[in-house]
Protein backbone atom coordinates (compact mmCIF):
# COMPACT_ATOMS: atom_id res chain seq x y z
CA UNK A 1 0.00 0.00 0.00
CA UNK A 2 1.42 3.48 -0.87
CA UNK A 3 1.78 6.03 1.88
CA UNK A 4 2.09 9.90 1.18
CA UNK A 5 4.29 10.05 4.52
CA UNK A 6 6.66 7.36 3.18
CA UNK A 7 7.68 10.21 1.04
CA UNK A 8 11.20 12.56 1.87
CA UNK A 9 9.80 16.19 1.89
CA UNK A 10 12.27 19.08 2.58
CA UNK A 11 12.47 21.33 5.80
CA UNK A 12 9.02 22.95 4.56
CA UNK A 13 7.19 19.19 3.71
CA UNK A 14 7.27 19.55 0.25
CA UNK A 15 8.53 17.80 -2.97
CA UNK A 16 9.33 18.83 -6.31
CA UNK A 17 6.77 17.17 -8.54
CA UNK A 18 7.72 16.84 -12.34
CA UNK A 19 4.43 17.32 -15.05
CA UNK A 20 4.85 15.41 -18.35
CA UNK A 21 2.79 14.88 -21.23
CA UNK A 22 1.74 11.23 -20.69
CA UNK A 23 1.50 10.53 -24.65
CA UNK A 24 4.58 12.75 -26.04
CA UNK A 25 6.84 12.95 -23.28
CA UNK A 26 6.79 16.91 -23.76
CA UNK A 27 8.00 18.03 -19.67
CA UNK A 28 4.93 20.50 -18.96
CA UNK A 29 6.55 21.82 -15.73
CA UNK A 30 7.66 21.55 -12.19
CA UNK A 31 5.57 22.32 -8.71
CA UNK A 32 5.29 21.18 -5.35
CA UNK A 33 3.41 18.73 -3.58
CA UNK A 34 2.83 18.83 0.39
CA UNK A 35 1.16 15.13 1.12
CA UNK A 36 -2.14 16.04 1.50
CA UNK A 37 -2.36 17.29 -1.93
CA UNK A 38 -0.82 13.80 -3.13
CA UNK A 39 -3.51 12.23 -1.33
CA UNK A 40 -6.28 14.71 -2.94
CA UNK A 41 -4.43 14.10 -6.60
CA UNK A 42 -4.53 10.85 -5.80
CA UNK A 43 -8.14 10.63 -5.01
CA UNK A 44 -9.54 13.03 -7.66
CA UNK A 45 -7.46 12.17 -10.44
CA UNK A 46 -7.28 15.55 -11.07
CA UNK A 47 -3.55 17.40 -10.44
CA UNK A 48 -2.95 19.61 -6.99
CA UNK A 49 -0.41 21.02 -6.33
CA UNK A 50 0.68 23.35 -3.35
CA UNK A 51 1.25 26.76 -3.98
CA UNK A 52 4.21 28.07 -2.05
CA UNK A 53 3.17 31.46 -2.63
CA UNK A 54 0.18 31.75 -1.61
CA UNK A 55 0.28 28.93 1.12
CA UNK A 56 -2.86 27.03 -0.50
CA UNK A 57 -3.72 23.97 -2.51
CA UNK A 58 -3.43 24.60 -5.52
CA UNK A 59 -6.03 22.87 -7.69
CA UNK A 60 -4.42 22.61 -11.46
CA UNK A 61 -6.46 24.72 -13.96
CA UNK A 62 -9.70 24.75 -11.50
CA UNK A 63 -10.19 28.57 -12.64
CA UNK A 64 -8.59 28.48 -15.94
CA UNK A 65 -9.84 25.00 -17.19
CA UNK A 66 -5.97 24.02 -17.67
CA UNK A 67 -6.43 20.63 -16.04
CA UNK A 68 -4.03 18.17 -15.26
CA UNK A 69 -5.59 14.51 -15.34
CA UNK A 70 -3.48 12.38 -13.42
CA UNK A 71 -2.62 9.66 -15.94
CA UNK A 72 0.44 7.90 -13.53
CA UNK A 73 2.18 9.17 -10.42
CA UNK A 74 6.06 7.81 -9.86
CA UNK A 75 8.37 8.45 -7.94
CA UNK A 76 12.39 8.46 -7.99
CA UNK A 77 14.74 6.28 -6.30
CA UNK A 78 15.38 8.59 -3.58
CA UNK A 79 11.81 9.11 -2.45
CA UNK A 80 12.10 12.86 -2.88
CA UNK A 81 10.96 13.76 -6.35
CA UNK A 82 7.74 12.54 -8.32
CA UNK A 83 7.50 12.80 -11.92
CA UNK A 84 3.22 12.84 -12.82
CA UNK A 85 2.13 11.95 -16.48
CA UNK A 86 -1.05 13.94 -17.14
CA UNK A 87 -2.95 14.65 -19.94
CA UNK A 88 -2.90 18.49 -20.06
CA UNK A 89 -5.79 20.81 -21.12
CA UNK A 90 -4.49 23.44 -23.16
CA UNK A 91 -1.14 25.10 -22.00
CA UNK A 92 0.76 23.97 -18.65
CA UNK A 93 2.59 27.54 -18.06
CA UNK A 94 0.55 30.63 -16.95
CA UNK A 95 2.33 32.87 -20.26
CA UNK A 96 -0.27 30.55 -22.49
CA UNK A 97 2.24 27.92 -23.56
CA UNK A 98 2.27 24.35 -23.36
CA UNK A 99 4.98 24.05 -21.56
CA UNK A 100 7.42 26.23 -19.08
CA UNK A 101 10.24 25.51 -20.35
CA UNK A 102 9.80 27.75 -23.37
CA UNK A 103 13.33 29.27 -22.87
CA UNK A 104 16.55 27.74 -24.48
CA UNK A 105 20.49 28.58 -23.71
CA UNK A 106 22.56 28.40 -27.23
CA UNK A 107 25.71 29.42 -27.95
CA UNK A 108 25.42 31.48 -24.71
CA UNK A 109 22.23 33.21 -25.71
CA UNK A 110 18.36 33.05 -24.39
CA UNK A 111 16.25 31.61 -27.14
CA UNK A 112 12.27 31.51 -27.22
CA UNK A 113 11.41 28.44 -28.87
CA UNK A 114 7.03 28.66 -28.55
CA UNK A 115 4.32 31.45 -28.46
CA UNK A 116 1.37 31.11 -26.16
CA UNK A 117 -1.02 28.98 -27.73
CA UNK A 118 -3.78 31.14 -26.46
CA UNK B 1 23.53 36.48 -23.20
CA UNK B 2 22.69 34.03 -21.30
CA UNK B 3 24.03 34.78 -17.12
CA UNK B 4 23.50 31.70 -14.54
CA UNK B 5 23.47 34.98 -12.25
CA UNK B 6 19.86 35.55 -13.55
CA UNK B 7 17.97 32.64 -12.29
CA UNK B 8 16.62 32.26 -8.87
CA UNK B 9 18.30 29.86 -6.67
CA UNK B 10 16.84 28.88 -3.37
CA UNK B 11 18.08 30.21 -0.07
CA UNK B 12 21.29 27.42 -0.54
CA UNK B 13 22.02 28.79 -4.24
CA UNK B 14 20.87 26.09 -5.61
CA UNK B 15 18.08 25.22 -8.69
CA UNK B 16 16.18 21.76 -9.48
CA UNK B 17 17.58 20.37 -12.89
CA UNK B 18 15.33 17.77 -14.66
CA UNK B 19 17.28 15.50 -16.69
CA UNK B 20 15.70 14.48 -19.76
CA UNK B 21 17.01 12.05 -22.57
CA UNK B 22 17.21 14.46 -25.93
CA UNK B 23 15.51 11.63 -28.47
CA UNK B 24 12.67 9.79 -26.31
CA UNK B 25 12.14 12.25 -24.00
CA UNK B 26 12.31 9.91 -21.38
CA UNK B 27 12.80 11.92 -17.74
CA UNK B 28 15.85 10.18 -16.48
CA UNK B 29 16.21 11.75 -13.03
CA UNK B 30 16.43 15.53 -10.95
CA UNK B 31 19.00 16.76 -9.28
CA UNK B 32 20.41 20.41 -7.95
CA UNK B 33 22.61 22.58 -9.21
CA UNK B 34 24.31 26.13 -8.14
CA UNK B 35 25.81 28.53 -10.68
CA UNK B 36 29.17 27.14 -10.57
CA UNK B 37 27.66 24.03 -11.75
CA UNK B 38 26.11 25.76 -14.52
CA UNK B 39 29.30 27.64 -15.74
CA UNK B 40 30.89 24.08 -15.93
CA UNK B 41 28.04 22.20 -17.48
CA UNK B 42 27.89 24.81 -20.42
CA UNK B 43 31.63 25.29 -20.53
CA UNK B 44 32.41 22.03 -20.74
CA UNK B 45 29.25 19.86 -22.51
CA UNK B 46 29.10 17.65 -19.96
CA UNK B 47 26.43 17.60 -17.29
CA UNK B 48 27.72 18.61 -13.54
CA UNK B 49 25.31 18.68 -9.95
CA UNK B 50 25.78 20.03 -6.84
CA UNK B 51 25.99 17.10 -4.19
CA UNK B 52 23.74 18.55 -1.59
CA UNK B 53 25.46 15.43 0.50
CA UNK B 54 28.69 15.74 -0.32
CA UNK B 55 28.59 19.48 -0.65
CA UNK B 56 30.59 19.69 -3.67
CA UNK B 57 30.67 19.41 -7.53
CA UNK B 58 28.63 16.11 -9.00
CA UNK B 59 30.18 15.84 -12.65
CA UNK B 60 27.73 13.00 -13.36
CA UNK B 61 29.56 9.80 -14.51
CA UNK B 62 32.81 10.92 -13.50
CA UNK B 63 33.88 7.83 -11.96
CA UNK B 64 30.92 5.42 -13.35
CA UNK B 65 31.07 6.59 -16.88
CA UNK B 66 27.53 6.91 -17.35
CA UNK B 67 28.04 10.79 -18.34
CA UNK B 68 25.41 12.99 -19.99
CA UNK B 69 26.49 15.13 -22.81
CA UNK B 70 24.34 18.26 -22.52
CA UNK B 71 22.15 18.56 -25.72
CA UNK B 72 20.26 21.74 -24.46
CA UNK B 73 19.55 23.16 -21.34
CA UNK B 74 16.18 25.36 -21.00
CA UNK B 75 14.77 27.37 -18.41
CA UNK B 76 11.10 27.49 -17.18
CA UNK B 77 8.78 30.77 -16.88
CA UNK B 78 9.91 31.80 -13.51
CA UNK B 79 13.58 30.84 -13.55
CA UNK B 80 13.56 28.20 -11.05
CA UNK B 81 14.22 25.26 -12.74
CA UNK B 82 15.95 23.87 -15.68
CA UNK B 83 15.58 21.14 -17.86
CA UNK B 84 18.54 19.22 -19.39
CA UNK B 85 18.12 17.71 -22.68
CA UNK B 86 21.25 15.35 -22.95
CA UNK B 87 22.38 11.90 -24.08
CA UNK B 88 22.51 9.73 -20.75
CA UNK B 89 25.70 6.54 -21.92
CA UNK B 90 24.32 3.73 -19.75
CA UNK B 91 21.70 4.07 -16.66
CA UNK B 92 20.87 7.18 -14.90
CA UNK B 93 19.90 5.84 -11.94
CA UNK B 94 22.77 5.03 -9.11
CA UNK B 95 20.41 1.76 -8.70
CA UNK B 96 21.72 0.33 -12.66
CA UNK B 97 18.36 1.46 -13.87
CA UNK B 98 17.90 3.71 -17.28
CA UNK B 99 15.83 6.37 -14.74
CA UNK B 100 15.28 6.91 -11.42
CA UNK B 101 11.53 7.30 -11.76
CA UNK B 102 10.88 3.26 -12.02
CA UNK B 103 8.49 2.87 -9.18
CA UNK B 104 4.83 3.58 -10.23
CA UNK B 105 1.62 3.83 -7.83
CA UNK B 106 -1.15 1.99 -9.68
CA UNK B 107 -4.19 1.28 -7.49
CA UNK B 108 -2.58 2.28 -4.59
CA UNK B 109 0.28 0.28 -4.70
CA UNK B 110 3.88 0.64 -5.80
CA UNK B 111 4.31 -0.95 -8.42
CA UNK B 112 8.30 -1.74 -10.14
CA UNK B 113 8.44 -0.70 -13.46
CA UNK B 114 12.12 -1.39 -14.48
CA UNK B 115 15.03 -3.69 -13.47
CA UNK B 116 18.89 -2.98 -13.44
CA UNK B 117 20.17 -2.64 -16.81
CA UNK B 118 23.89 -3.49 -15.77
Amino acid sequence: MFDPASLRYDANGLIPAIAQEADTGEVLMMAWMNAASIEKTLASGMVTYWSRSRQEFWEKGATSGHRQRLVEMRIDCDSDCLLLQVEQTGPACHTGRRSCFYTAVRDGEEVELTKPMV
